[in-house]
């Protein structure tokens, strides 16, 4: 069963962690678990405290030259009935200066407060939200 | 820490659920979570019960035209030193009768035991398989 737009997002901001998805160059999708915030219809996320590694994440170089990113939350259950999924696709770019998304990710996130993320911070404007849930008839 | 590939292999193995990530024409990601099974250095995944609509599917036609898929596999706790992912990149194709996949899928889940999948089956040769693991200093 399709879930509409409000809830999709609803069941997405609730989620502690998603999964990014960027292509490359060549049409090859990346992947990788996120952690995040949202305020309105604008996801960020940031990457770790290694700054000279993480400038060259390939998450970041592929947002760079491909701004198309989807993200997602689940929920696995071995109870299938119990399952869901949560989408958001959009439009990315990268900050290096966001102090509000910083912000927002050190209150989600507790244990950000003693080491906030210093590295480039992903904005993703959502343009779609979708969803599943498994039907119960 | 960067996990070998042997060691994200078998984390990617041990997991119920994955997201496959595939690309459209357009350069877009679409991002679903999936159920699997592996054998080798193949993992295969089934479309739902309902062939007429999944005959159509997103990922379906995205893989018909751009076989790159990547699939993941994380583990998330609010303990940070608890975390790790596992990733599978590599090349997918379809198949619509794959009776060894589907035997696979049961055997790990038995909740395909009464309604096995009947819709076309994804295999995807895996050519690197990465993974990483909170560094514990």
């Amino acid at each position: 069963m399709r879930l509409d737009e409000a809830e999709a997002r609803r069941r997405f901001a609730s989620a502690r962690v998603a999964r990014l998805a960027t292509v490359d160059e060549h049409g090859q999708p990346h992947l990788v678990p996120i952690t995040f915030a949202m305020r309105d219809n604008v996801i960020v996320t940031a990457v770790d405290h290694k700054p000279k590694r993480s400038a060259n994440l390939k998450r970041l170089r592929n947002i760079a030259q491909n701004p198309r990113v989807s993200l997602l939350v689940d929920h696995y259950a071995d109870d299938w009935t119990q399952l869901w999924w949560a989408r958001a696709d959009g439009t990315a770019h990268l900050t290096d200066h966001a102090p509000d998304a910083i912000a927002l990710l050190c209150a989600k996130y507790p244990q950000y407060t003693h080491t906030p993320p210093t590295g480039p911070i992903i904005h993703t404007i959502v343009t779609a939200w979708s969803g599943w849930q498994f039907q119960t008839d």
